[in-house]
């Protein structure tokens, strides 16, 4: 496994394809490779791109690409989003769009088979970011619908998050208003040849102003009008994305976000492995026959599971 | 407790709101609670109403909940989804069309908070719907935007899933096929009294006709057009969740669902109880210590987690 590890880290592109399926199929012994790469972590920029089927953000993250590969920069872009073209999820012409990067040995391309595992979304996008990160990959972009728990989570592990919205869809940004607001970074209005780019533009604003939190911040999200098939705006966004970045590498905060990070990365890693270890320890059968009470209603969850956790951690009496 | 909970499955509704708030703010004593419930639980039929913003679902069940209370049933709504008139994030003319059910005590409308919180909606969900269920409602409608993983959790709880699509949305199609295609029980095209209700119907029959495992199956999901603000196709849509339900009880599968339900239930309370009591013995001090020394990259997370979990296990050496 040093050997896999340190291959991976001197840029072994085929051992980075092989780490990174072996983490989606939640092979076990992918923990002992994120530990080895463990100390060379914590190097590249993580860059989230969330927004609605359908709000281009595929054609960004391709203008992103190229703007970043022509400053010499290696990308790896991880795509949660099932609708992406970068999952094959879109109509031809996009996934030609998206062939030259493939071919591209600076720019590692996967995206996530995990939809509707359980509880691996997070973990796997996670762990695939951890690698590539090892892999020396400077940035990456991580691209995601951003509805629901998951994928918050996946924006909040995200050094700098984009939110894209296109004009007309006033339902939209309801749902941004009740989620996804408050961890915006950048706004994009995406499609902003559209009419009513100029109603998102306000209709934006207006949700800021209402957001007490940015009124004395020191960083208030700029909105930035693209049309990502053209690649107009996207200089502006590239800048605006460089600007949070040094903004919040500068403030005293971020050694501290830093530290809280590998503080809930342990404890992550800790619940994981408690769980596995506990069910282990419980034996399949006796929580098998536990099971079987709680089924046959003879016994209720809550009372079956105290008799189980007592066994295990040796723990007598009430 | 135990009064507490008497008075809730008797039917006292303060007392229900009293659980239901309490379990939106995680309070340790639910579990408590639920645990003298679990016997009453098992007897509400669940059903989820899945769909993007904007689809109309809340207008839907809206005239559900006049359908079933009509046929006498006592309804429960829980509404997931931040954008729902029953979670007031509404314009002011759906508001009002809930208020009546608002005042009909055979009525109990609920919205979660929690977006956002840490892994707590599926359990949030699940835990009122529970209590719902004691407290006698016969139907319990579950409202979700059906995007991201723990909302596909959600809707796997229900027993008849209804998923909502409107015309005119392609890239919504899209995203219905990657990930809910496959747990739809009914599908509902709604507000189809708009151009491209007919593509929308054919789109949904085509996307059935490509999965193989509809092929012969006992259930193939109907397609029923309902124009919710008018009230209709409603009959038509309570009429397939009967032949659902008719079709699903007869089965000898739904003993067998409903003990794999129990099972389940047992797995996720272990598995939270084991969360709990394995930091209490690691100690917020030893953690702490070993999340310190991860933060400054002495440890690696997944070693400090193995040393932390064999102190709590008792498990010495490698």
């Amino acid at each position: 496994m040093k050997e896999r590890a340190e291959k991976l880290v001197g840029g072994d592109i085929r051992e980075l394809a092989r780490a990174v399926r072996d983490i989606d199929d939640e092979m076990p012994h992918c923990t002992e490779l994120l530990r080895e790469l463990y100390c060379h972590t914590g190097r590249a920029y993580i860059i989230g791109i969330t927004g609605a089927p359908g709000a281009g953000k595929s054609s960004l993250t391709d203008k992103m690409i190229t703007n970043y590969r022509n400053d010499g920069k290696r990308v790896a872009v991880i795509a949660v989003d099932p609708t992406s073209p970068f999952s094959g999820g879109a109509i031809l012409g996009d996934r030609i769009r998206m062939q030259r990067h493939y071919e591209d040995p600076g720019v590692f391309i996967r995206s996530l088979a995990t939809r509707g595992h359980l509880g691996g979304i997070t973990k796997s996008t996670r762990n695939i970011a951890s690698v590539c990160d090892a892999a020396g990959y400077d940035i990456i972009i991580i691209e995601t619908v951003g509805v629901g728990q998951d994928e918050v989570e996946i924006v909040e592990m995200t050094d700098t998050a984009v939110v894209v919205v296109v004009p007309g869809l006033g339902d939209d940004i309801q749902a941004i208003k009740a989620g996804i607001l408050e961890i915006a970074d950048i706004f994009v209005v995406n499609k902003a040849d559209r009419p009513g780019a100029d109603k998102a533009m306000n209709d934006l604003r207006a949700a800021m102003e209402l957001d007490q939190n940015l009124h004395n911040a020191a960083w208030r999200p700029p909105i930035i009008r693209t049309i990502g098939i053209t690649g107009e705006g996207i200089p502006e966004l590239i800048g605006a994305i460089a600007d949070h970045r040094a903004l919040t590498v500068q403030t005293a905060d971020w050694e501290k976000k830093k530290k809280e990070k590998a503080k809930r990365d342990f404890m992550r890693v800790f619940n994981d492995l408690v769980k596995d270890w506990s069910l282990r320890l419980g034996g399949e059968r006796g929580l098998e026959a536990l099971a079987e009470n709680v089924a046959e209603k003879a016994l209720d969850p809550y009372t079956a599971a105290e008799e189980a956790a007592k066994r295990i951690f040796k723990i007598d009496g009430g």
